[in-house]
């Protein structure tokens, strides 16, 4: 499968054009041009252009996309036919709160789990959602196929969860721990810090 | 008083310069070189320079830096000393999470109350925060000059969320629901998608 990493600020943009096409196509259009897509969307034409060639390849002069070929392109990208599944450590508020948040799924990604260390907590998701002892997680992974792991305990043991994630096949670390994680090369990590977001924020102002 | 805006990058490290100042200032000295904060927090020395020349002003050959001085202008900037009062508009899972999360409270920002049109959430923050009717809002606003606010609705309603909470005199945003807002000039506006990070990730390793 022909698929590129595209830029996040454009990956951002997907579900805007891919809800627009469902509209177009649901109207009986066949081809769409840049034109009426950055007019309709409130975005810039060469950015348009930009961003649908990093998708699915240029418009046709005249005619512009094919709006079918477009759609899909949009979704494969988005990922939602292939979907991903993602546990996370650390039932914790912000865990929970990551955990039955269901707007992961638009970009094609899926929470199926949860593990903690804290039996209070375990088996307690509203949404129903498992959340587990860390003992049972190897077993989880490789089951579920699972490669991304979230890391939301506290700064103390995120380096210890880092490593047993690995343990469990994980490739991609999404870490909210504020604290520099240290992973193997070929392992993607992101680094979240909610607090400094809203640091610069205040900094703007201050 | 003279305070730049700086990299959210060279922000991000300076609670870690911070806590080494404070290792050294305990253990008796009075200036620091370059070099041995570089060293000792696994960092160049290049970036440590860049990193302090902005909140600080260059170390003096030979002696390096004052460290009381550092220190005192390393929490200015962290703004530690004058704590910046923020409030959240929706009670959900994650604005509950963020309400009661006391790592902002680092980087000089208190999330000091959050606000609902759900009655049913009011008052139960479980660290004691309150959680009020969007009634209160404007006056709660102004008797604590408020000036971040934390947008933590749907989607459907964080436009207007966002328009109430100009109105409130907040000239900072942080919008966690996942579109665009219309804002004036003259407001900052900080966009948080967390479901976009994730979807980063997983297209790295697909």
């Amino acid at each position: 499968m022909d698929k590129k990493i595209i830029p996040k600020t454009t990956l951002g943009r997907l579900p805007r054009y891919l809800q627009y096409l469902k509209t177009v196509s649901a109207s009986g259009c066949k081809t769409i041009s840049a034109t009426s897509i950055a007019s309709n969307l409130f975005l810039g034409e060469v950015q348009v252009r930009k961003d649908l060639a990093l998708v699915s390849g240029a418009g046709k002069p005249k005619t512009g996309y094919d709006v079918d070929r477009l759609t899909q392109d949009v979704e494969r990208h988005l990922g939602q036919h292939e979907m991903a599944s993602a546990i996370l450590v650390g039932a914790g508020k912000l865990g929970k709160a990551l955990l039955d948040y269901y707007g992961f799924r638009e970009f094609g990604v899926d929470i199926v789990a949860a593990f903690d260390c804290n039996e209070k907590v375990l088996n307690s998701s509203p949404m129903s959602k498992p959340i587990m002892s860390l003992t049972e997680m190897k077993d989880f992974c490789k089951k579920n196929n699972v490669r991304i792991g979230i890391i939301t305990v506290g700064q103390g043991s995120a380096q210890s969860v880092c490593d047993l994630l690995l343990d469990c096949g994980i490739i991609a670390i999404w870490n909210f721990a504020p604290c520099n994680l240290n992973v193997p090369n070929g392992v993607v990590l992101k680094q979240e810090n909610l607090a400094l977001s809203l640091a610069h924020l205040k900094n703007q102002i201050s």
